[in-house]
């Protein structure tokens, strides 16, 4: 991917030979410069077939009219945004891109709370009321509920409604600040977690999660799991390694059940609130995890809001503890995921690039940190960039002015993710996709863009290079379908 | 200015002895990345004298307590912030720090309305109807105006709010659109234009401006001027000879009147709206004045909202008028004032460099476009950034969010200016320095950055070396004061 070297060469010997011109600039040199920018955007230097270039032409003549739109969706708050984008061809065309790999997905928000409703209501038929549990509010009759409430659509809306936070009211009067944002987040994702660890739920929940990434058209997932105790209603619960093999369980029926999808891997969290004893406990647990289970655990994260946690130095010695017993353990660091610019938590980047971090989640802050975004291309530390998260937690307003539009124009090594879909009214990856593409790309990304954006995906997954390969040749022929069948 | 070779060495240095470490990152070669990083940003390798570190220290305590407010004034729209910045104390001493100068200003919105309201009231009362003037709305008697307002105040007001965009309403509401905010912006500008280019005001109002850049500690001033008509009541009118005149001889009036400023020029500017025909006509025009006022007159540009407008481009012709005839005549273009990335407007960034422009007016498309940021960088083409402009006209909401914050972080060339100060109920520059010292900066900028951003402007002007030297001895004496009476 280390294509930097040849690219600054060839913008030296361009300008070069063009400085100093005293009359009118070159047209021929004005034309090459033009050329060797939109070179240097990601999948700018990405040959494309005759067909892949019918069908780019195509897609630049949707993104003129949807850049014509009065309502500019990238420009727009998604919640207000996203029917709009439903209804755009644009859309429509992003979904049958294969995309390659989500590869910043939560446990809990990776599937949709329609579906979660639906078919999570069942527990609350039970013959004797559950045992209580710690982190929940105490069980009600569903009965007393259903008094409660005019008919089934009502309730199950009443019931969604404490599960993602997406709104119809002005989103900025429904969540007039960060603060206000994340605690409704963190408390819905709580009123989900008391659903989802219910373990015939649980099961499902993850079943129907790859389902849905499926029909967006993606092909392999690397899901950052807290492996949460999971209960049964007689109070039984299971542990950690229950959890994990479900997933693998789940994650090979759901291969066998549909050959074209590649599998899926998990990415241990802890909550970054945590106390350093409790943290070095976690790390040990992660690397015997992922000894354990060296195919199906990929590595390590901290998770929750960064502004007010803990910061990635604060846990120095215990994020030490892999290397000083020279076991493996990759981190995929969540880092950068704020505004506040020169703080302690601002230092979480440097940090996290220190700690050789195989990936960096959001690195929304990574362009007021040139040293760290130096050290994140030379080593092509991919950021996942989730641009509906960032819009939605209120770090930026127009998706234009995302720092992922730079990145996108200089080609840095990044991957497009959706973080909680779930929670944000959203679902796979495609609606991140359309805010990244016509949005960050402006008019000037094309299908070469949405090629690179794939193969990033992959290439910077946790898989072994011989696993990618795999993966690739199987991306690439359905690829080659999708260009058959849209052209 | 030229120190980014060096920078690149020492980054690489402190790179090499650094990477591949296993265990525990060193917290040395951490604080050296660090450090590295903060001396990268705008003035971050300024030496600060003891005095100097003092003051520096309480400026960063006053921003840590202003980053902890739950109104971070940089993060809200400034209609909104302004009251909440006016009463911050890091905004007094801002007012008092030797801002050097204001190199982006334009001629009819740099002094407050409120000035020009009461001291252009006089022009309604005439013996007798004055003639009509082709671009004003039909002359109305004073009592006529009277008789439908309640008091003087209230008409004061009621006129007051055709001069400006600024409003107490919701700007998001009162300005929907980029479209809304432009027109009334333009409709503004033509109603201030009709009350000062009536030749009385016109004098006072330009000494006004001038009064009100010297109380906010500025020194010296390029003034992006139209030269427009200006009538008398008789109906009688002077040409642009007459209006650059008299620029001249207030600012000689001015500057005797105060010795500690420096002085000022003009940067001649037509709308972009016109066709080839007129535009070759004002280049003519332009070489002319040029020659005939080499001192007063600094350059050329295009004014108007770029997005509907012609590009540089489409004006190739005109704009080698100048180096087909070997005539000197810098440029300042407005250029990169968008977020229709990809368009044929976007290309202005690229092309006015191409132009060999002195200076960029906004440039805040430039981070999309690497090769213009690389050219603009290594031919020291600083960037005029003028962050409150850029909220007010939509491009971007929350200021932390504005490329200044990186451009910054990276010591691009850039001066912080602040384009039509009165029409967005702004004064001076202090209230652009507070975003960009408080919003770009964050916790990290510094009394060293606002040295380098004082600096730069006069550096950035288009004085000439021996010129510099006097204006910056003439700074460093205030700056000087300025230490010892604050701290
Ligand atoms: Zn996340
Ligand atoms: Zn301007």
């Amino acid at each position: 991917m280390d294509m930097s070297a040849k690219r600054h060469l060839v913008l030296v010997l361009v300008l070069s030979c063009l400085w100093g011109a005293l009359s009118m600039p070159d047209p021929k040199h004005r034309e090459d410069l033009m050329k060797t920018e939109a070179s240097m955007q990601t999948g700018g230097r990405m040959v494309l077939s005759e067909k892949e270039q019918q069908l780019s032409s195509r897609l630049l003549q949707m993104k003129s009219e949807e850049v014509m739109r009065v309502d500019f969706p990238p420009s727009m708050h998604f919640f207000r945004a996203r029917d709009l984008i439903k209804e755009s061809p644009i859309f429509s065309l992003l979904q049958k891109v294969p995309k390659g790999a989500a590869l910043h997905l939560h446990d809990f928000s990776m599937t949709s709370v329609e579906w979660l409703v639906k078919n999570s209501i069942r527990f609350f038929f039970s013959s004797q009321i559950p045992k209580p549990l710690p982190q929940c509010s105490p069980w009600v009759l569903l009965e007393k509920l259903r008094a409660l409430t005019v008919n089934v659509t009502a309730l199950d809306d009443s019931i969604m409604k404490n599960l993602t936070i997406f709104t119809d009211l002005d989103p900025d009067v429904a969540y007039p600040s960060q603060d206000v944002l994340w605690n409704r987040f963190e408390e819905a994702f709580r009123a989900v977690s008391g659903l989802v660890t219910y373990a015939p739920v649980f099961r499902d929940y993850y079943y129907q999660g790859l389902q849905e990434l499926y029909a967006d058209n993606v092909m392999y997932l690397e899901l950052r799991a807290m492996l949460s105790e999971v209960y049964e209603l007689d109070g039984s619960t299971h542990d950690m390694i229950w959890t994990l093999k479900t997933y693998q369980e789940v994650t090979r029926q759901f291969t066998a059940d549909h050959p074209e999808f590649f599998g899926a891997r998990v990415i241990y969290t802890i909550h970054r609130g945590v106390n350093s004893t409790v943290m070095a406990q976690v790390v040990q647990k992660a690397m015997q995890l992922k000894k354990t289970f060296p195919d199906l655990v990929a590595g390590f994260d901290l998770v929750g809001r960064e502004d007010p946690g803990r910061p990635l130095w604060y846990f120095r010695n215990e994020l030490s503890l892999p290397s000083d017993k020279g076991l493996q353990l990759p981190f995929f660091f969540h880092a950068g995921e704020t505004n506040l610019e020169g703080s302690e938590v601002d230092q979480n980047l440097l940090d996290a690039l220190l700690f050789n971090t195989t990936r960096i989640g959001h690195g929304f802050a990574l362009l007021r940190h040139p040293v760290a975004k130096e050290l994140s291309r030379k080593n092509g530390v991919a950021l996942e960039i989730c641009p509906i998260s960032n819009q939605v937690t209120k770090l930026v307003d127009d998706l234009r002015n995302h720092p992922g539009a730079v990145l996108m124009a200089e080609d840095h090594p990044l991957v497009i993710s959706s973080d909680d879909p779930a929670m944000f009214g959203s679902s796979g990856l495609s609606y991140d996709f359309y805010e990244a593409f016509v949005g960050f790309g402006g008019l000037r990304s094309n299908l070469g863009t949405l090629k690179a954006l794939a193969i990033n995906s992959i290439r910077y997954s946790s898989l072994s290079t011989q696993q990618q390969d795999k993966a690739l040749a199987m991306w690439q022929k359905r690829w080659n379908k999708f260009i058959i069948e849209n052209t």
